[in-house]
């Protein structure tokens, strides 16, 4: 078991998906921090704040896509690709996914987080590729 | 670590991961696509389409059951099930998940929708049931 | 393949991830089970019932926090940690879901619920510090 972890493409798949990961974790306490701060708390649920709405938002879209890479990414790192040609996908999305938090959370003016989106998304699509080609056509 | 590439279990996991994955994936575009149609962005959240609501709780619903599917599909692969039943397993969930989404975008009417999904879960317990199993009484 | 499944550190990760995840999972039927019991499905989600909102939150809660758990201590057990340890984490870490739940439905007076799920944050850092520290300086 531990051959695996002395395998580079296994490490630089942990190190890539473990800071993503706990990007993604951060997301709770900032929403604390912003219901406080916005006092959204106060009225229980009644209304909501949009600061705190859109913690929430780029939270979920944190769990829909980071979800999608750590599966992929998984199969991915197993079908043999390139050392080089891997740490370029897993570079690029965890990239992306930095640049998406800060765009939303500062809302930036767009394209910059609908980009970084589907900057994201594409790697993933590009893993996944390989994924289905491997397992199909072996 | 390609040995495991080469094993017919692990590509039978792979592929159908893989793809349930891409179909969750596919349901943020969806949503957009409706939102742009049903003009819900214009007013900035305060109303909300019912058309839109319903892609958004049926991507919900996909990262809710997709996730645990790959999470135990992952682990039963190693529990060293016949290739048959694995693969029944593997392709029945991915063909509920897949009538669980037309079930819920066409509004199909009920049992389609409720069947589809009881179907899913049927099959990420009945491959739970061999985890645990496997792991407790080893 | 089945060698991973020989091994205890594996079985030791599939048992607790497995608990977890079925956790979660039965957190959707209890969804349907208040929706039904608070009649909050009758005007179309005109009006939101604070109870059925409470098992979602809860739902959304464990979806976060549980995929975090499940892909980092699934890297940390390929890191070769010894066995007792291992287990101490996987162990803390599904009890903490399980209080962070019964704190949640039950409504139970504060800080019960908000020290559960700092528990299992602190549980998963914890892991993920050990994955980093593998996989940058071997």
């Amino acid at each position: 078991m531990a051959d695996l972890m002395s395998n580079d493409m296994f490490l630089a798949f942990s190190k890539y998906a473990t800071i993503v990961v706990l990007k993604m974790m951060f997301m709770a306490p900032l929403t604390g921090y912003f219901r406080i701060t916005r006092k959204e708390d106060r009225k229980k649920m009644l209304q909501t704040n949009p600061d705190v709405e859109r913690v929430r938002r780029c939270h979920q879209n944190d769990l829909e896509n980071i979800i999608s890479f750590v599966v992929i990414g998984l199969l991915y790192a197993f079908t043999g690709p390139d050392l080089s040609t891997a740490l370029l996908h897993f570079q690029v999305f965890v990239g992306s996914r930095f640049i998406h938090t800060v765009s939303y959370l500062l809302a930036l003016p767009q394209p910059s987080r609908g980009l970084s989106w589907v900057v994201g998304i594409i790697t993933t699509f590009s893993m996944a590729y390989r994924v289905l080609t491997t397992a199909l056509f072996l």
